[in-house]
């Protein structure tokens, strides 16, 4: 693995002498440690992350490219670090991320001392474009979460809740090497499925619905992203067409996923052929985003994104349809953007009559 | 259930006349919807819950005491929210959380029109104290937790692998009834019990070990946190030793977990005893912390805590004892401060050699 402390330090150039960390999963990309609460990067030499006691052993064992320093019980890791910023001379620092509350505090301990500005682009740089190792750990919690999908396959039928499906999944997926749960699993079935975020709950199947599972695994911090729509029993013809309409879309969007394609583009290709059908309003999201550390990150695929997809990209490609009182359909999977072809991370299990 | 907008309107008083919501957990207190970007209370007359496409159907069928608006595709939820707070003529206004970016954003869409101050008081003077709904919740979360606990009893052996044992708790808790997993489950081993936050990875449990076991439920939203230490096998003198102490700390802090107690007097009760035995600095984290929609929530229970114990206050009773290349122990009971004595919502299953 790469320093990635030493390459944002070289891409702070002439603006900033320096680069505050704060943000939770950016510290832990820094490095590899999680539960610090600031890191300080000066644009040169030792970066330093100030950790409370609770974590202090675990950061002294496990953290990577930085110096870990206490914060000692009832002092404040913010006033801790703008001190350093002080004895450093650090004048011009950028930083990920902060809570006004936070901010206020920070710029007063600065006392002046140094200027501070908002940059998280300098962080979502590294993070987008994924290393080989990244993409290792993302490929494999994929696959762990295809095993959780054929678990969602083998366990729905009539009569069950969504619950008790959503606790069969997520047992396949840890028993298989998952560390825990990305986000809450989505088990949403007949009118639940209606609502994009259905929920898991106590609802029981009944034979003819629609039932939308959305679920990741973790492997190594590394997330995937998997949807799959069911029906439970046969489907009628309604249901078949809405089906055929979202995997149309779903294809249609994966192949323009090219390095250089700018994201609002590959969203209007699925976009396009929902609202040609007539079910434009009924595709009330945006067609994926990023997947990584986080279960949504950078970059953003909707039809007002600025952003372009390049080699490295993990994205998710999930367009649907969702009608209140009838049910809805999406078909999600994590998609790899590499130089030639994109490549889909989760494979398989498309519209299964249960 | 009471209505908690009304509350928090009646609690402004002369200096606000309107409060802006935007933590997630607390838009869910007042309005029993996860998944809006902000909630608008003004102090006379009806809340403004903003909701952007993917959730705005789902907020229409669950959103309580307020009224639900469509922030449109591209339209920013702070820009729409800032001209209904000059349309009200609010001048006043205070708010829960905001990232520094999202204030800059808000404060530059207010035009001076509304002075603006962070005061997150107002919502936790309401969510600190648990009406007895929230009290049943937390029970039957803290219930299935047990049940969680249970299984790791039944689960803990040589040979197996931290997070095998981990798939097994949280299985048990889904079937029962939780609703996924509040926190990451801890099942940490041998040297990794030296970490407060040790994890749960691929490390195979060995005889004589120590295995601390951190986990929650979540039931309709709320949660229970518990920790038990095991024995691999037989106890050496130096774990049951060390065990008792932190027994002992646990049972004291407990005692004083009475209405009108200062939290840092809790947390010195179990502190003192750990100090006397000679393990103060194998303590480096608080006694434990409020629970509820949030693991981690007010009160906060340590040395330099200003909280005051009230009625109503679920917290947490954590101490534990720390020792690097050696292992950790830590016994940790949810439990809820009354009128008169203290009640643990999680018991039982202390001190099992496996």
């Amino acid at each position: 693995m790469r320093n990635r402390i030493k390459t944002l330090q070289k891409s702070l150039g002439e603006s900033f002498d320096g680069y505050l960390v704060t943000g939770d999963t950016n510290m832990l990309y820094f490095t590899d440690f999680q539960g610090a609460t600031t890191l300080l990067i000066p644009k040169d030499g030792e970066s330093i992350l100030y950790v409370y006691g609770v974590n202090y052993e675990g950061a002294r064992a496990f953290a990577n490219n930085c110096r870990v320093e206490l914060v000692e019980r009832g002092k404040d890791a913010l006033k801790k670090t703008a001190k350093e910023v002080e004895r450093q001379k650090l004048k011009k620092l950028a930083f990920d991320t902060m809570t006004f509350q936070a901010h206020q505090k920070f710029k007063k301990a600065l006392k002046k001392t140094a200027k501070l500005e908002a940059k998280s682009e300098f962080v979502w740089r590294l993070r987008r474009a994924k290393e080989a190792g990244e993409i290792k750990n993302i490929r494999e919690a994929a696959r762990l979460t295809v095993e959780g999908m054929k678990t969602a396959n083998e366990t729905i039928r009539p009569g069950l809740r969504e619950r008790e499906i959503g606790a069969e999944i997520e047992y396949t997926m840890r028993k298989l090497g998952s560390y825990g749960v990305p986000f809450d699993t989505i088990v949403s079935s007949g009118p639940h499925s209606a609502f994009p975020h259905g929920g898991c709950g106590e609802r029981k199947l009944q034979n003819g619905e629609l039932v939308i599972v959305d679920i990741g695994a973790t492997y190594k911090n590394y997330r995937a992203d998997m949807s799959r729509t069911f029906i439970v029993g046969r489907a009628s013809t309604r249901q078949e067409r809405l089906f055929s309409i979202v995997e149309k879309a779903q294809d249609a969007a994966f192949r323009k996923m090219l390095r250089g394609t700018k994201a609002s583009k590959v969203d209007a290709t699925a976009r396009d052929i929902i609202e040609k059908e007539g079910y434009g309003k009924s595709f009330p999201h945006g067609l994926g985003h990023g997947v990584g550390l986080e279960v949504h990150e950078k970059p953003v695929l909707n039809p007002t994104s600025k952003d372009v997809l390049e080699a490295g990209d993990v994205v998710t490609d999930e367009p649907g349809i969702y009608i209140v009182d009838f049910g809805g359909i999406r078909i999600e999977d994590t998609v790899l953007v590499k130089k030639d072809n994109p490549e889909r991370l989760t494979t398989g299990l498309c519209f299964l009559e249960k």
